[in-house]
């Protein structure tokens, strides 16, 4: 099978984009440089901000989002994946209008709970306050009979600050910190019902992975960079 | 002034790309996601192995480079750098061909060098065997008077084998020996009469830097990124 080239629509933020970048190439077997797969990225950090834009306080960023979209058919990607949550929130309104087709994330997370985990059926949610009150996972999540927990006012405001506290390089004993942070909130979130986790922000993993939890973790930006080195036409590591 | 957007023709190897990415994110002063650069990646794994080519054993890079540079400026990109310091043997093979102009590693650190310290005479280089013994860092400096010393045989396989030891994810005791024989063969450099050193690998900078040493330091993947930062109408840090 002639493998695909992955377009990655990005900089939203750059950090994420990178951060979806190592992980298709580190998911992907290769003994040498040529086994690895073509990815072409547009880190374009200039499509207007999102979360503006949900609240009605910005420009939409739809025709940029599609503008890029063309950018990778240019340069010859055969398919689309987006390393940003929030942009989800418009997929319906870009999606149509792109020259190639793109892979939801919210799509790729639900699929990966329905199979991996078919009996679940609440999930708790960690992720960004404009992700969870855009409820973009929760609609998603509902059309599989998933319900979606989140996280209460005051455990939702300290995983906030200690998504932000990850974005300024934190030092050791800080991260410690934030993983102990996260870990609570996750934990209320079990309490409350939820039989996994979703890590719906793609700052969340560099601070919790499935070591710190007793339920099944699904890591949004990791799911998607395997997806993409599936639809590609290779199996993940 | 309006930025430019930067072609990043990668894949040699993907890390390596990966890397030269992270650089230009971290060196560019941003408060928001608007405020960074508009980067076009092509990590293109499939471009033949250039040391086969200049070992005459294999392929051109090329026209796949050339193939390349096309699909950067097909996405819009405005001038290319190339993470990759080997495939610049072929530089003045596939610059004339590109569509867009491409900044050369080469001169990016023979021009660092001559601006930060114009006295400097000799420099010693750290890099693969590959990359020594093409001679494309001698053959450039000796163009702006600079002598180029290289590291003995014995050290320069131990350079060798600490480059390949990090590209294996080394534990942190076996990074703390990777730095140790950097430094031993840098000190063997300085030894010979070198005044400075260029780090011209993408994987010795994951395990020296200028703390590590007595003499100024020229890490030729942190001169690119903030060339190219510098050449698409910003500042860098």
């Amino acid at each position: 099978m002639t493998e695909k080239i992955i377009g990655v629509l990005g900089g939203m933020g750059p950090e994420a984009t990178l951060n979806c970048f190592a992980k298709i190439i580190a998911n992907t077997p290769a003994e040498k440089d040529q086994d690895h797969l073509r990815i072409i990225i547009d880190n374009n950090p200039k499509i207007p901000d999102r979360t503006s834009a949900i609240l009605g306080a910005g420009e939409s960023p739809v025709n940029a989002v599609v503008q890029s979209a063309q950018a990778l058919k240019n340069a010859g990607a055969d398919f689309i994946i987006i390393p940003c949550v929030t942009v989800h929130y418009f997929y319906d309104q870009f999606a149509p209008k792109s020259p190639l087709p793109i892979l939801s994330i919210l799509d790729v997370v639900a699929q990966a709970i329905k199979a991996e985990h078919p009996d679940l059926k609440k999930i708790g949610l960690m992720a960004t306050n404009g992700t969870v009150q855009s409820g973009i996972f929760q609609e998603r999540l509902a059309r599989e009979n998933i319900e979606t927990l989140v996280c209460d006012a005051d455990h939702q405001e300290r995983v906030m600050q200690a998504i932000y506290g990850l974005k300024s390089s934190p030092t050791q004993e800080a991260r410690q910190q934030i993983t102990a942070t996260f870990q609570a909130a996750a934990q209320s979130l079990v309490k409350k019902g939820a039989q996994g986790i979703v890590a719906g922000c793609t700052e969340i993993p560099l601070a919790l992975s499935q070591e710190h939890l007793d339920v099944p973790y699904f890591d949004a930006l990791d799911l998607l960079a395997r997806a993409a080195i599936r639809q590609a036409g290779r199996e993940p590591k």
